[in-house]
C-alpha cells in the first residue's frame, strides 16, 4: 500500500522523490481531456523506470492476435489503444550533461496533481553529476476546453554553475506499444515540417490509416526577456525537434513555454490535418499562456460544480472520491458516440481496447447524474452504432436471424478479446447493454432514444438469448450452458443465474417495449418490425415460452440462488480462511485451482441483486448476501462497490465503509499492485455509485427519485449533486438533518426514505441513523 | 482424399509429379530410424511449397511461451522438436540454371517410398528453361543399423545440351523453425571445419546447449569413373558445402554418392562430437555404397520379419498396415529411454513436444507385440526418469505429499502446453501412465520393472487422485470438478466419468502391488514406504474411503454410464444429422458452440470400456456404445481404432472395418486434410491395435494371451505375429481356419475363442464368422 503521498482534499501531492514508485506516480498522475491523455511521465529524459503513455482517444490498431492455441471463432485482431504522440518531452543539458533524475542527486522534490484545476506540476532541486546546480519548475495540462491543446511551462533556474544550456523540445510519433504481439510499430508514413519556432508532425496508423498530427510552438525566455533564438532543427521520419543553446549562469530563469495542439482524423479532414494543428497551436499562442490557463481552470471549476461530492470528516475519502471523478471526466466527456471509456482511459496500455460491460454496469449511472443526458446518450448511441458487428460476430459464432452478441472487448463493434471462455461464453454483457437503456429511460424518460435506437438493440439482445437457451429434457426447463457469469473464477458453466436472470429480464423488458410503443405509435413499430424482419407473433410467443419455462437454479433450503448448477457440489470455505500469503489468488493459485475452488472473484448472483433489487426483499438480499459475500475474494475492481451498495441496504454501514474505501483507494494506495499499468478508470465510477447509491441511498423508482442517506462512522456530512430529468438537486446531510435543495429546474417530488416530499425550493429531514428514529419533514 | 498415390502391398508410388500435394507427399515419404529423421523434400532446389524438415531425436528448444491471456500455472515455455540439420540437400545447376522443379518441366515422373527396403527413391526428366534436358535418379535412406548414418546417391544425366554442370553439396545447420514463438533462430555458436572431400558443421541449441554436428564425404563420378576433383568450399555459420563444376554433353551420367553421420550430444562428448562424426562418415566411406545399402535393407527384413501383418485380399489395407508400422520403427526403435514417440515423429513440426498420453494408450501395446520387453520398458523408464518434475509440476498446481502431474506434453517432464483446460484439467493422462505399467506387467510378467519403478510411478500418481477429488455434501460422495476427459471437446466439466473411473481403477491397483510386494518382499516395501514418507496406513485407508465412496455418474434408465454430469441435459443430436459442409466441426464451429453441443471428438466413456472392459458385460458394452457412438465425431485420430475394437467385440465387423481403415489410410488419403503438416505418428499404432486386437481379437487375461479372430468382408486372409513372454507367434487365419504357430520359444497355453489350447508347434482352429458355427481343435 502506498503512503508516499501526502492526504489533501483536492491534490495528490509527492513531497519528496520517490523513484520505486516512478511508476505508479506516473498512473495516478495522469493527465486527459477526453480527446488525449498521457501518464504523468517526467518531461526532461528519465533513464529511470517509466511507460511513456500518450494516447489519442479512438485511434486504435488492429493488433494481428497471437495466441498460443487457436480456437475457432477468436477475432483475426485486437484492436489497441495506441501509444501516440510524445507532446510534453524535451531534452535538457546542463554543459553537455543532460539532466535526468536518474543520475543527478534530487535535493529536494515536490509534485502534484491539482484536481482542482487539471494541473500537474513539480519543483525539483538538482545538482549534476557535473557538480552544478538547477532547479525545474513545470506545469502542464491537458486543455479541458480547447481540447486540441497540451500546454507545458518549463522553467530552469540556474543554482550553481555556468555554461551552455540545451534545451530540446520535440515531438515524436516514432514510438512504440509495449503491448505488441508482433513488436511492430504502429505508426507509419511520418510526414514532418518546421517553420520558424513551429513544426510539426504526422503519421498514419498502419491498417486502420488513422492520420495523427502535433504542431508545436515554443517560446524561450531568460530571466523575464522573451529570446528571438534561431532553433536547431531536427528533422525526421515521425520526429521533430527545436533546440535552443543559451549561455547561462547562475541566478539565470529560463522559461520553455511550449504549446501543442494535436488531433487526429477522426476530427479533422486528412489532408488539412497538419495545417489546422498549425492554425490552432497559433491561435493558442495569440491567446497566450494565462488566458489559456484561466479557461482551462474555468472549465474544470465549471465541472466540479456539477459534480463534485463533499466528504466531511474524512480527508482520504474526499481525496478518493475526487480523484476518481478527476479521472473519470478526464478520460470520458460525452461530446462523441465514436468514444468510450477505457479501463485504463489515457493511463496506460493494459486491457489494448475500450470498451467493456463496465461502461453500460458502472459507468452510466456516474454520467447520468452528474452530466447532461446526451453524455449517457453517446454511450448507448456507441453500440447502437456496433449493432450491425455484434450481429456480425453472433453470426461467426452460429447464431442467426439478426441475434446479436456486443463484443468483450472493442474499439470499433469487432470482438477484439481472445480467451474462448470470456469471447465466447461471457455473455451476460449483452445483458449489461439491454439493462443500460432501461436504466437510461428510466433515468432520463428519453423514450425518444427507445423508440428511434434503443428498442432494436434490445430486439437483436433478446433474439440472442432465445438461441442461446436450449430445451432440457431431463429438466422439462430452458436451460442455458457453457457461460462465464461476472465471477471470471468459473469458466463454462452450467445455467449461471445471473446470466438467466438478466436474460429473461431483456425478453421481458424487450416485449414491453415493443408493446409500449405498439400502442403509442403502431405504424413506427410496423416499419421497424418490417426492417428488423421481426415475426411478431412467432418470436414473442417463443420469448413468452422461454420466459415462462427458463430454469433459475436455487437452494431453497438456504434460501439463496445457486450462482451456477453444481454450486454447492464444490468444496465449501469462507474467504477469510484463505492465508494472507495466498491473496490475492490470481497471483498465487493456478487457475484450475480458482477454478475449482468455491471463491468468488467479484458480484455474480449479487450482481443480481445490484441490477434488480425491486424484484427481491430484503430477506432474500440478505440471505443471498450473507452466503456470497464471505466467499468472495474482490479480486475483481468492479467488486466492493455493488457490496458496498448493498451493505448499506442491510445497514451494514462499516462494511460499505471498508468496500467503498476499497474502490475509492484502489489507485491511490495500489492495492491490487497494479497501478503501475495504469489506473482502473471504469471502476472508480464505482466508487460514486457506492457513495451515492450506497450511503446516499439514491434511487429512481416509478418515475422518482429518491434518498436514504446513512453515513458511516469515520464520515460527519456527505454533499452532492445529481441532475434529475433537467433538474439540479444538491443533496446534503449530516447526523443530524439531510438537506435536499433544487438549485435548477421545476419543482419535483423527491422520496427521503420511505416519505415523498414535493421539492421546490429546499426540505429539511431529519437523518436517521439504521435503528435510529424515524424521519420527519421538518422544513 | 489423396488418390495420386498408386497402391501398392509394399511400396508408396507418385507416378507423375502433383506439386499440389508436394506438402503431403514430404509427410507421407518420410523417412527415420529413430535418431534422426526427415520430411521426404526434394534433394535439389525446390521453389515450390515445401516444408524443409530435419529433426534430431531429442534434441529440444524451450521456446518461451507466448499465449494472448497468462493463466497462472503455465509453463514458462514449450520444448519444441528442432528443425535440425539439413543434410540431404544439394544445388544442382546446369549452365548456371539451377535445378528446380518449380521451374523446370517435368518430362517424366516417379517417386517411391519402398517400405520393405526404406528407401526412397525418384526418377525424373527434365526439361530445364535453357532447353536443356536431364535425367535425375535419386536414392537415399537414414540407416537403421547404423543411426548416425544418412546416405545418399543422386545421379544425373544429360539427355541434351552440354556446358558446365555445378554440383554443390551442402550441410546447413543455420536453419529455422516455422514454429518460432518469437521468430529467433535456435542454433547458435556454429562451427565448421574441412578437408578434402569432408567437412563437418556443428553449433548449438539456444538455452539447452544440445550440441549437434554432422560430417559428410562426397564422391563424384563422371561415367563410372570416380573423379578426384578438388572442391570450392564454403564455410559460413552453420554452414558448409563443396562445390563441384565439370564440363559435360549428352550422354554423360554423374553419380553424386553423399554421405553423412551426424548426432548430438544424446550420444558423444560434445568436445569431441564433431571428430567423432568425421571418423564415422571416414568408416562408412570405407564400407561402401552396396554394403552400406545391404545392412539397411538386412535390417528392415527382420524388422518386417517380426512385425509385419498380411492382410489378404484387400492391397488398401495392406499397404495402410505397413505404413503404419514402418513410420512407428522409423520414429521410435527403443534403445533409449530419453526418446519418446511425437505425435508427427520426423515427418513435422507441428505438436512440437514429443510426448503424450497417446504413447501409453496407444503405442505402448504395439510396442510390447512386435519388440522385445525391453523396448517397451524404456517407454516406462522415460516417464519413471521424469517423475521428479511431475511431482514439481502437481506441486505448482498446489498439490503436495508426492504427489504427480504428468505432463500432457513434454520433452524433458516439464509440462509444455499452455491451454488451461487441457495443461491443468486434462488430467485423466495420469491415468494412462499408470495403465500402461499395468498392460506392460500383465503381458510381459515383469514385476521386477513394477518393483523397482513402477511402483513409485503408481504411488505419485495415486497420491494426486487421492487429493484431486473432493467430497461433496449434497452427494454424500467424493467427486472431481474441472476436468477435461479424452474428448476435448468438453472442457472444464464436473464429473467425466472416464477420468473417475481409471482414477479408482488407479487407487486399487496401487493398493494391490502394495500389499503384492509387502508379501513377497517386505522390507522392500518398507524401504520404498519410507523413501516415500508413504503413510500406509492413513494413506490406504483415504485412499480405501475413496474407492468406496467415488461418485460414478451414470443413467440407469438409459442404461448408460455418463460422460459427464449434465451430459443429458445437452440438445441431444447425432453425428449424421451434421451437414457435410459443417465436418469438421473443429474447422466449421466456433469453439463454445462444439463445447455446448453433445458430439463427441473421440472415445470417453469408451476409452474406459477399451482399457476396462473385463470389468463389464456385452450388455453394458452395447449400451454405452449404441449410445455414445453415434454422437462421435471422431476428429481425433485417436479415435476410431477404439471404435473399431469395440465394434469388433459387438459383431459389428463392418463399422469396424471402416472405422479401422479411416485411421489405417488417415495419413494415406489425407483424411483430415492435414498431413501436410506431418503424419499421424502415435494413432498409427491404433491401426496395428485395431487390426490385431480388433480383427485378431487378441487379448490378454488370467495371464493367457488369446485371439478371437474375425474377418471384415473385404479380407480373405490375416497373417500376423505377436511376441508374448518370451515366444513369438504367429496368427494366420482366413474364413476356413486359424493356424497359430509356436515360432520361438517355450510351449504354452493360447485361447482362440473361449477354448484354451496348449501350443507347442501349431495349432488349426476352425473359424468362427459371427453368427457361425463353432470353433474346435483341428489338429
Amino acid at each position: 500500500m502506498n503512503t508516499y503521498l501526502t492526504i489533501d482534499p483536492w491534490k495528490l501531492m509527492e513531497q519528496g522523490f520517490h523513484p520505486e514508485h516512478q511508476m505508479v506516480t506516473e498512473s495516478l498522475f495522469s493527465l486527459g481531456n477526453g480527446r488525449f491523455g498521457q501518464r504523468g511521465c517526467f518531461e526532461e529524459t528519465y533513464t529511470g523506470k517509466t511507460l511513456q503513455g500518450n494516447y489519442l482517444a479512438g485511434v486504435y490498431y488492429p493488433d494481428k492476435t497471437r495466441v498460443g492455441w487457436w480456437k475457432n471463432g477468436y477475432p483475426e485482431y485486437f484492436a489497441k489503444v495506441l501509444n501516440a504522440i510524445d507532446w510534453s518531452s524535451l531534452r535538457i543539458s546542463m554543459e553537455g550533461e543532460e539532466v535526468d533524475l536518474h543520475q543527478a542527486t534530487c535535493e529536494s522534490f515536490y509534485r502534484e496533481l491539482d484536481m482542482k484545476r487539471g494541473v500537474l506540476s513539480r519543483q525539483c532541486d538538482l545538482k549534476l553529476v557535473n557538480g552544478d546546480r538547477i532547479s525545474i519548475a513545470s506545469e502542464r495540462y491537458c486543455h479541458a476546453e480547447y481540447p486540441d491543446l497540451g500546454i507545458l511551462r518549463y522553467q530552469i533556474r540556474i543554482r550553481e554553475g555556468k555554461g551552455t544550456l540545451a534545451v530540446q523540445s520535440y515531438l515524436d510519433l516514432d514510438v512504440q506499444n509495449q503491448d505488441a504481439n508482433w513488436e511492430e510499430k504502429f505508426w507509419e508514413d511520418g510526414q514532418t515540417q518546421m517553420d520558424g519556432q513551429t513544426a510539426v508532425v504526422s503519421a498514419y496508423t498502419r491498417k486502420t490509416r488513422f492520420r495523427a498530427a502535433a504542431a508545436m510552438v515554443n517560446q524561450l525566455s531568460l530571466n523575464g526577456t522573451i529570446l528571438d533564438l534561431d532553433p536547431f532543427r531536427v528533422q525526421r521520419d515521425k520526429y521533430v525537434e527545436l533546440g535552443y543553446e543559451l549561455d547561462v549562469e547562475a541566478g539565470d530563469e529560463i522559461i520553455l513555454t511550449k504549446m501543442v495542439s494535436m488531433s487526429s482524423t477522426l476530427y479533422y479532414d486528412e489532408t488539412r490535418l497538419p495545417a489546422e494543428m498549425m492554425t490552432r497551436v497559433e491561435e493558442a499562442r495569440l491567446k497566450g499562456y494565462s488566458a489559456l490557463l484561466k479557461a482551462h481552470e474555468d472549465h474544470w471549476a465549471r465541472k466540479w460544480q456539477e459534480a463534485d461530492i463533499v466528504i466531511d470528516g474524512d480527508l482520504s475519502a474526499q481525496q478518493a472520491i475526487r480523484f476518481n471523478i478527476f479521472q473519470l471526466y478526464q478520460t470520458y466527456t460525452g461530446d462523441d458516440d465514436r468514444l468510450n471509456i477505457g479501463p485504463k482511459g489515457f493511463t496506460g496500455e493494459k486491457y489494448g481496447g475500450s470498451t467493456y460491460w463496465d461502461t453500460e454496469a458502472y459507468c452510466l449511472p456516474f454520467y447520468l447524474a452528474t452530466a447532461s443526458p446526451q453524455v449517457a446518450r453517446q454511450l448507448l448511441l456507441y453500440r447502437h452504432r456496433q449493432l450491425p458487428q455484434a450481429i456480425a460476430n453472433a453470426r461467426k459464432l452460429g447464431f442467426s436471424g439478426g441475434a446479436a452478441l456486443f463484443p468483450m472487448v472493442t474499439m470499433n463493434g469487432e470482438e477484439c478479446h481472445n480467451e474462448w471462455e470470456i469471447t465466447f461464453e461471457e455473455i451476460h454483457r449483452n445483458g449489461a447493454i439491454a439493462y443500460a437503456i432501461h436504466d437510461y429511460v428510466r433515468y432520463t424518460g428519453d423514450r425518444d432514444y427507445l423508440w428511434s435506437h434503443g428498442l432494436e438493440v434490445l430486439i437483436a439482445i433478446s433474439r440472442f438469448w432465445a438461441q442461446r437457451v436450449h430445451w432440457s429434457s431431463p429438466q422439462q426447463r430452458y436451460v442455458m450452458h457453457g457461460v462465464t457469469g461476472p465471477n471470471e473464477y468459473e469458466n463454462n458453466v452450467n445455467n449461471n443465474w445471473y446470466t438467466l436472470y438478466i436474460a429473461r429480464w431483456c425478453l421481458t423488458y424487450t416485449r414491453d417495449v415493443i408493446h409500449e410503443l405498439k400502442s403509442q405509435d403502431p405504424k413506427a413499430w410496423l416499419q421497424l418490425a418490417d426492417q428488423l424482419k421481426f415475426y411478431e407473433h412467432t418470436e414473442l410467443r417463443q420469448w413468452q415460452e422461454i420466459v415462462d419455462f427458463l430454469y433459475l437454479p436455487e437452494d431453497k433450503e438456504l434460501g439463496i440462488f445457486l450462482q451456477q448448477d453444481g454450486y454447492l457440489e464444490k468444496e465449501q470455505a469462507l474467504a477469510d480462511s484463505i492465508p494472507a500469503d495466498q491473496r490475492p489468488l490470481n497471483e498465487h493459485w493456478s487457475w484450475d485451482r480458482i477454478l475449482r475452488s468455491c471463491f468468488i472473484k467479484q458480484a455474480d448472483v449479487l450482481q443480481g441483486f445490484y441490477f434488480f433489487e425491486e424484484d427481491f426483499d430484503l430477506d432474500q438480499l440478505r440471505r443471498n448476501y450473507q452466503y456470497y459475500e464471505p466467499r468472495t475474494v474482490h479480486e475483481s475492481s468492479l467488486s466492493p462497490c455493488v457490496h458496498a451498495i448493498l451493505a448499506c441496504s442491510l445497514d451494514e454501514d462499516e462494511k460499505a465503509y471498508e468496500m467503498m474505501m476499497r474502490t475509492a483507494r484502489l489507485d491511490l494506495d495500489n492495492i491490487n499492485n497494479d497501478t503501475k499499468d495504469g489506473c482502473h478508470i471504469t471502476s472508480m465510477a464505482g466508487t460514486w455509485m457506492a457513495v451515492v447509491k450506497g450511503f446516499g441511498g439514491m434511487r429512481v423508482r416509478d418515475d422518482q427519485v429518491g434518498f436514504s442517506p446513512r453515513l458511516p462512522e469515520a464520515w460527519s456530512g456527505l454533499n452532492f449533486r445529481v441532475r434529475w430529468r433537467g433538474r439540479s438537486l444538491e443533496i446534503a446531510f449530516d447526523r443530524q438533518e439531510i438537506r435536499m435543495t433544487l438549485l435548477e429546474g421545476a419543482p419535483l417530488p423527491v422520496r427521503c426514505y420511505e416519505e415523498v416530499y414535493s421539492l421546490s425550493d429546499e426540505i429539511r429531514v431529519r437523518f436517521r441513523s439504521p435503528n435510529g428514529p424515524s424521519p420527519g419533514a421538518e422544513h
